[in-house]
């Protein structure tokens, strides 16, 4: 993700990074190309006239926006219930550390913190490759004990498998005399978040908008954008070019924004920084443990990817 | 459910599959061959010139695009709370399969685990069917006990029923000394989120958005859109009939897609694909139970029905 | 409530029941017989020119819109939470249900467990008469016992009464040893749940959307619709009064279905289906405890009323 | 707060109570003189004409009508959460009072849940009067043993020093080996919530909506209505005042009203009934504890002020 | 935040403080020198006359007042949001001290929990100055033992390791026999809660509205604004940099509002008071457990900063 700098009102005017801009380019450009033509063939074609006039392109750009406006609050909607999900997965993640920490003798004694820790940690990065589809073995390798990373490296739901581990190391805690079933209830219960998040998380990735919704509006603004030079070449003869630029600019761009943010695991621009979020997960995981926190370069709300 | 391909910007324009286009198309043409008439006739109806000019039409149809925003956004709403619903199922089971397995003793000795699975399982198949109002009977069979399958057939609420079960399984745990009450209640608050699923997903099956709304706006699309013609015969001339086709096309299409999403458990095409995240269901709690997983030939985030 | 059938597009166009149309008849038909008036007499009022054109009309027309599509969202949402606090009652009502059976030795011997389950029926017929300010007393004397029903006669909360008998009723199961506190807890936590859908539903019911705004529409749609006539007289002649009341139909018809369902405890076509959901819970309720289920001839998901 | 008749759709249009047209009436009278003027005048000023076409008009009042929606839609939701949160109030009142009255042996002998029952009573009380800056010391005095009655009249926050004494009262109950400490966590439970009610209300009470936005929208809806009749005056002529004074008191109206009820819990008519639902809280909780019901002569569910 | 006071409804459209208009006054009087020099051309640019009409001023205006529209309830829901967890944090730090006060035999013997009152506010302030990137030091040193207060001097989460700290607390009145393993519970359940406020806080002050979205809509508010004089300086003449400055002012009012609050832990002026309401949390826990209140000088709903 890019984060907002504090610029000034004019030169953000010409921002090129972060901007949709470049990757819509060649279709606008060809839209500039065609209406500099019909310019030149004052709205005919082959010497017939054209007879648009601006009337149903005002009726139906308003009906567009409308539409385009349901679509893109659709997808951002998406894209900030999947940041809140990942909000969920630290405070979460936080709680448990705080009950393995505080609860029964463990805060003296950290060995078996150490391995909750790490188990939370590695679920945090499953979690995240899961989402990606991208390999999980390397993140684990590096943070569990190698029987249980070479066990988890053919799960097909990895998070998942490492909850039931969890599960399991809280049962042996009670086992052990540490805690009792009260306090295993009280574990239990920011385990099911934990599910909770990671069935949010997979509801996210796995349906998209309808598809259908897509093909319509997409549809519909590409036609409506290179029909509107035909609308205004009468009225704004030469300057056609420019002011339907300036206008298929704004829903081509609104179309593409909601297309990257409606997927926010992605790796585009606009996508959740889900590098910078584990990362930031097991930074505050490791303070809580007293454990060395390793140097991520980032800074510590997490916001860069 | 159809899956998002990332399509090329043009190419998209002219996708068939997964668009309402097809089933629309009827009714388009015939609108189309009316505009034509009526080009034709240069708007007039028995020698009797239609006075209509584009300006009412520029306000009913903005006010139109409005309401039919409305519409749109419930249907859609109704769509994505029944998606929720059904990640809820994935993330109770897996909850109540977690608990099943870790505490007491069970997870040595599998035998009473497997049975809760075999009901967590067949309460997800049972639920499809009750939604669909398919029969669950063979579904069923292949996956619990004869006995209480039999049971199950004549049962009017079946997934209730089977909660039910899950519930003496419970309390049998408890009473063979494998859980204590404390653990008994962590069990029965996932038992409650179960039954607040069931309840979820009956109330979206039975109450619709009211019918009122469909007539209403069905009608007002329609009659807006065959009067469309008229409207602007006397300024796009020839062009009415492409024009007329593309906005109606548009009102048309978006009133049919809220027909189709909003009743999210039926077999159309942009309905939810129950049949792919029953399955998601029934392997990842297979695979948390240790047991092997069918081949159903999917991807692991469910999407394909 | 009136089911959606699955009509054909073109017959969906004249359907009368379940429409708003009849109870708008006579004021559209007197908005006609002006518009026909105002066509006769070219916009003249004693022969002075009333001088308005569809300008103004087109910027109000879109704002009352909006402001229509406000007051429009307000009522469903109302609608909507009502039937969800539905939904809720039937989870909640199952869940106590579920609970009753299988917590304690009750399921063995289910005479306890029946007092239980006739609380929960006779709760929902008393919240359902409560909202509708219709008489209780013959469905709760039906249901429970004659001292109860006798007792509950001058209560103004019967559905609260109800309850306290209810914690009484898990009381005295603790009392006699068949669950102890932590299980008192768990049914304590469905009280409480059920205790906020009798509020939820209470505030809706007592708690209109603010009547200035009822009459601020009312007033500004209906001046609208009658001045219409005067603004498109000019430019549609003698089509005026078909085009007049089809606008007017659909800003009518919004207003008077969203007053229709801003209460949606009444008994008009299209407010909730009370009487089909009571039954509903009563047949679901009545299945878990193996009794025997009165027959309501309606469907098991409980559309109809 | 005022409620809803069923009044006949024609007699509608003529309501004054109920109606913010009184409060409006010196500022649409002005604004009715100004336009008579300026028809007078026809358009000039000090013999200049105004060249004021319709044109920026609709773009304008479209953009404004939609900036209002924005206002509106804010205050309404602000409206209807401090109405949830009275809800919410009423749902964990009756709830304490029942696990008050069902646990432990006290519902034999009332003397002790009498007190608490009070204490439930004075807190709803002096939640009304702190959010309303009313002075509580009489309603506290008629519902208080005397020493704590004395002891609050001091406190900044009233209805969190009840609480403690809540706290206190079911502590005490535990020590009286009355409830374990399962039961006091159930009733803590109960006890968060309401701490979240009282925090809601304070939200609300202390929070507006940013006052820029008040600023912004008031200046642009006054300042665009005063300019209306220069736009309309050469089209509409004599009319214009009248069509102005339309447009505007939607407008102005939809303004004033928003502004009322975004703070809910003041006096004026549109406000939250706080005063009937005291009364209500009171008379239920009475009720459950069989005391006598003081007539307040509302109707029982608490709708008029 | 700068709070609302009840002007008249004339002198508010002069009122200045509050208002955004004194940042935006540069610009726009830049935009107003431009339309003058456009007027005195009459819309021509070199001799070349620009042929821009009011036409795609309506169209576009419209499309863009529903985008900004989105971008501003986005903002908004940031703010109210971000109030909501500050809400929140002042009921859950309400519960946890009413726990700690009655729970246990603490409350007879205030030490202990003085100490837990000054991690909660401590915390307050810890968070306060995390959101704002300042020093927390000089304000926990204040409230807290000198070792503690060192010891957090290095924390990169100071809140999170002060709920550690919490956590030990509850855990040691455990272990002193104070309270049970159930009341731990209840603690944890309020310490769950305490994690999730901030990391919701973490959340909105970490990732932002898409940066894109902001470049977008900036863009095309700005050179929509810069271009309006051409399209009506035709029609308006003389009047045109009038009605443009009304016109964009709203616009880029709106926009600039939107980018203000949509930061709400910022220090602007519609940003949150996060001082007045810390000290509002101070003033009330230091209330509950009956110590002296520092004198802050505010009301006590907390409202300016």
């Amino acid at each position: 993700m890019i984060q907002k700098k504090n610029e000034h009102w004019f030169s953000m005017l010409f921002i090129w990074r972060g901007s949709v801009l470049p990757q819509l380019l060649p279709r606008l450009s060809l839209l500039f190309l065609i209406s500099v033509g019909i310019v030149v063939l004052k709205g005919t074609l082959f010497n017939f006239k054209i007879p648009l006039s601006p009337a149903p392109f005002t009726l139906f750009g308003i009906a567009l926006a409308l539409f385009l406006g349901f679509r893109n609050s659709a997808s951002y909607d998406r894209f900030w219930e999947a940041r809140k999900l990942w909000g969920a997965l630290l405070n979460d993640t936080r709680s448990l550390a705080r009950q393995a920490i505080t609860f029964s003798g463990y805060h003296r004694d950290g060995k078996e913190v150490d391995t909750f820790l790490k188990y939370l940690i590695a679920f945090t990065y499953a979690l995240k490759h899961q989402l990606r589809g991208t390999d999980a073995a390397e993140d684990l390798r590096k943070r569990l004990d190698p029987v249980l990373a070479e066990k988890l490296s053919t799960a097909i739901y990895k998070p998942i498998m490492l909850m039931k581990e969890m599960g399991i190391w809280v049962q042996q805690a009670k086992e052990n005399g540490k805690i009792d079933t009260i306090l295993q209830t009280a574990f239990d219960e920011n385990l099911n978040k934990l599910s909770d998040i990671v069935g949010g998380c997979e509801r996210i990735a796995s349906t998209p908008i309808p598809y259908t919704y897509h093909i319509l509006l997409h549809r519909t603004v590409y036609i409506y954008c290179f029909l509107l030079p035909f609308g205004f070449v009468d009225s704004l003869s030469w300057l056609t070019p420019f002011i339907v630029i300036f206008i298929a600019y704004t829903f081509v761009a609104l179309e593409a924004i909601a297309d990257e943010i409606e997927e926010p695991f992605g790796l585009e621009p606009n996508d959740l920084a889900l590098n910078a979020m584990s990362e930031m997960i097991e930074t505050t995981l490791l303070e809580m443990g007293g454990k060395p926190i390793p140097d991520y370069g980032k800074n510590k709300l997490g916001i860069l990817d």
